[in-house]
């Protein structure tokens, strides 16, 4: 049993996007989850309080990650400096799985009008702790603010470039989003 | 009949944000609004699907006007001339009864994680259009979706500054979005 509960948090977001994509979001139970993943309905409610925050279970652990890696970003490291070492940070736990994974993942939110609301509110609760994290470092306010709307934008851009699999199989996250914090900072330049 | 049904559609979201403030969102039914505002539940529906959406009401002619605005502002005008253009006749609609509502407003959406979610969407949804606007001006993509995204921001900061009430009475949005957007071209010169 043990061994089971282990990898049961994986199993159940894995089990979930596969009935979202199958038969829609607002069609799939929390019983037929914890069924195809092969767990009790208590050991769902363990894990999650509902459906809906199962597609989002990763926003805590990567808000940690982006606050920390702008926290510990060089004390002269300037404000789009820091926010890059944020998101090598978080990238850092996107592994091959959650590349394979992210196509499914993108269906199951764009079937579901709800799931599409969960996944913006997501991306709005990770700027705001890049903004903590910034102004914590003296950053003032409009500047905090955009560096952290910048790294929001240039987190989802890479991870959609690198869910697409067009790089080698064995690339991370990081390059992706680094590369494309630097598009956008160049984009600035053209902006009037 | 037709004097009530002329307001119904406002008379239903000021009553829906009293019942939000009051009992809490998840507590208030499509009944208690219907009620509250004066007409039948049958009214309600026609104008809106559920009380979700009676929240983010002006997403749609929102995103027209920012689109419009950015489709009508001069050949030359720059990506951000644009998007300031469009702000401003988004700004437009929003008169002296938003600004007075928009304090219960802000209680009701922070009162339900729901309702955050569905504001977060309304974001997105706007600076999509923008982004589409500018992308059918012939601004490649990077700087659309980085100008859009300043729009959207600047858009939010105004509104939160013109909503506390700080200027003169019959200060309309425009310059509020205006200065924001300026404030934050001018804090891109600080990113590095």
């Amino acid at each position: 049993m043990a061994r089971w509960e282990a990898g049961a948090r994986e199993r159940l977001v894995v089990a979930a996007v596969d009935l979202f994509s199958e038969q829609g979001y607002d069609a799939t139970t929390v019983a037929q989850i914890a069924e195809r993943a092969g767990v009790t309905k208590s050991t769902f409610f363990r894990h999650f309080p509902d459906k809906r925050e199962l597609l989002v279970a990763g926003q805590e652990t990567l808000s940690r990650l982006l606050a920390e890696g702008i926290a510990e970003a060089p004390a002269n490291a300037s404000p789009l400096e820091a926010v890059a070492a944020g998101l090598e940070r978080a990238s850092s736990i996107m592994g091959p799985v959650n590349r394979e994974f992210a196509p499914r993942l993108k269906a199951a939110i764009a079937s579901s009008a709800e799931l599409q609301a969960r996944d913006a509110l997501k991306s709005v609760g990770l700027t705001a702790a890049m903004t903590t994290a910034l102004v914590a470092r003296g950053v003032p306010d409009p500047i905090a603010a955009l560096a952290s709307e910048l790294g929001s934008l240039a987190f989802k851009r890479g991870y959609a470039e690198w869910a697409e699999g067009r790089g080698a199989n064995d690339d991370g996250l990081a390059p992706y989003a680094l590369a494309a914090l630097a598009e956008l900072r160049a984009a600035s330049a053209s902006l009037d």
